[in-house]
């Protein structure tokens, strides 16, 4: 037997499964690590949810439906009431949770020998994707406010010819919202060379953006290689449920199907979006109050001395710090989780309850005060 | 815009997405194609999932349990109960399907430059696990009677040093379990080159086993290399909720968490799991009839004059027709859904309750009768 067992692949030896610490809630009761809605479904939702499973239950023994028709109807409508129109269940598909419908992109779409680019700061898991699906990763660089210039990011896409072109909007970990025309002139490079790149628009955190900033499902009509991924797990309060989806041109959705697993989305899995759909104006009830909460954040920690980025997400980046390590550790010892995470100096906060946010306030400014962390001038 | 839009891998081109055909029941009312327990769970059963699920609904808004402690924790006590001992919840791993356990075994194990053996004819699905995570496949051949030739099986070994070697026991779609010297050998050649080879024992259909035929989980004791894979959609009739799980060496579940997606298994799935393992007895409880079914079917069509492979599973491989797709389509004109699998000139009926194979072998003297199909020599 080799010394090395087990027979792992040389690039993954060494590294660390991705995922956030999960500390026990009992220990540490404020989570504001893993932007999480913190208003769960009501009793009626989650009764309904049971019930809806209850029925599919009965024929577990079946496989589900492997087009999961009903599902990719409901959410066609659902794009089509916050900021799509005119989509088609044809051009939606889902899979268990918007990491997976990335993976299938990249495993579809990507390769040896293709490239995946984003601009960093950017989410973290995206560079795992690519290389889980052996596509090369390629990230440029965003501006020091984490805007995109504009210019230099078309000039990279021309340069580096993208076969899928990564950029989230809100980007996370930053909360930067992307403007309509940088959507508009990366559609245009990635669609003039060959064999021709998808622009993935990743709106994991789209409904908590600000008045004004449109979705890039505007935009749809007019690219046919934008692709636009929603997920259930942020506004829509439905993290456990494992639901993210996309909508884009028909022919991307069959395309997946050829790598997608057979059965993916389980019978279980369909009926609990389902029933979760047809609750969506709870589900999506306190988005409001949490954009509220989340400007307040921003403008304490402005008025506290912090450096803050502009958030159209449920989050907030803020520093910076020399050893944010160590303000982390003094708010988990405070009962306050929050995620290191972003350029080095930077922490990022979920946007939780006014109770959360009010001790992680008082958590924070107390580890400042303790740290002698001084205060980014 | 590139003409062949959307920009497609080139090896994906012209490529179905994998799939029985799903007819409607409705047209085609006697399904047994896709190997499922006819035997739903009862309403009590149902209703236990629907309370679990009701449960762990109130708090959707979080993520699961990334480890999936629990439900790891109740597989491994299922399995020592399963001709397993000793298997503690390090060595159980489990994703959505068993379909994404070995997608995961092999974007751990696998990728560029190495090999993913298995001995055709056997499960169809495996070449495109490879294919998406982009390891080269090789196929050896099976004896006439699908058995497998141990020596020649160890020389291919040897001779290819594949890292993953995937070996269904019993297999599909021929039915045909592994002698656990089968097993034994191959390990032992696997574990006798660099970087080493794992051989995944896929028990699918493990407890349709017949008496006398052991479940390779005996041997993990005796091999570090040796993986035993199981599912709950076949015996434990849980197909709608696409649980398939492994056991192995725990440093194997620890390589594939750094390839899974996070929290790839949702809140949902797994208090559906767990509710399902709580009525493990009553779920499994028709194993032995469909065993006795099954058994009867192979004596039926044996006596009918059929060619039968002998069979461990809830399936029958029989033929062999000249026109095998015309036999097919005439059981489907009949209400009868079977599939068109394996080798030319055979057919595969899964094994449903006595009336559906009544109906199954109603249905396949008319057929034969009507298109002049000649019984096999």
């Amino acid at each position: 037997m080799s010394a090395a067992f087990p027979p792992l692949r040389d690039e993954l030896r060494g590294i660390e499964p991705y995922g956030a610490p999960q500390l026990d809630p009992a220990l540490v009761p404020v989570q504001l690590n893993v932007n999480e809605n913190p208003y769960g479904p009501s009793p009626e939702t989650a009764a309904d949810i049971a019930h809806a499973v209850g029925e599919a239950a009965t024929t577990l023994n079946r496989y589900p439906d492997r087009e999961f028709v009903e599902l990719r109807s409901a959410l066609a409508a659902y794009l089509n009431g916050s900021g799509g129109s005119g989509i088609t269940p044809e051009m939606v598909w889902a899979a268990n949770g918007s990491n997976e419908v990335m993976l299938q992109l990249l495993q579809a779409f990507g390769g040896p020998g293709r490239v995946a680019l984003s601009f960093a700061p950017t989410y973290s898991m995206y560079p795992e994707y690519a290389r889980d699906a052996l596509t090369e990763w390629h990230a440029g660089r965003r501006a020091e406010d984490f805007s995109l210039d504009l210019d230099a990011a078309r000039e990279l896409v021309l340069d580096k010819r993208p076969v899928v072109v990564l950029l989230p909007s809100p980007n996370n970990p930053t909360g930067t919202a992307l403007p309509p025309e940088a959507v508009t002139m990366l559609c245009e490079a990635a669609a003039s060379y060959e064999p021709g790149g998808l622009v993935v628009v990743d709106e994991a955190y789209g409904e908590f953006r600000r008045a004004g900033t449109p979705s890039a499902l505007e935009l749809l009509p007019q690219h046919r290689n934008l692709v636009v991924t929603r997920t259930m797990s942020k506004a829509f309060a439905l993290a456990g449920a494992r639901v993210g989806y996309l909508a884009a041109d028909p022919a991307v959705c069959d395309a997946i199907r050829v790598v997608r697993l057979p059965y993916h989305l389980s019978a279980v899995t369909q009926a609990t979006a389902l029933a979760a759909l047809r609750h969506a104006p709870e589900l999506l009830g306190r988005v409001d109050d949490l954009r509220v909460e989340r400007d307040a954040t921003v403008e304490w920690l402005r008025r506290e001395g912090f450096e803050v980025a502009d958030s159209d997400a449920n989050f907030v980046l803020f520093g910076r710090f020399a050893e944010r390590h160590a303000v982390w550790r003094g708010l988990v010892d405070r009962g306050v989780l929050i995620r290191e995470t972003g350029p080095d100096g930077w922490l990022r906060v979920s946007i939780g309850t006014a109770e959360e946010m009010t001790a992680f306030k008082d958590a924070l400014l107390e580890t400042v005060r303790q740290t002698s962390e001084e205060r980014p001038a």
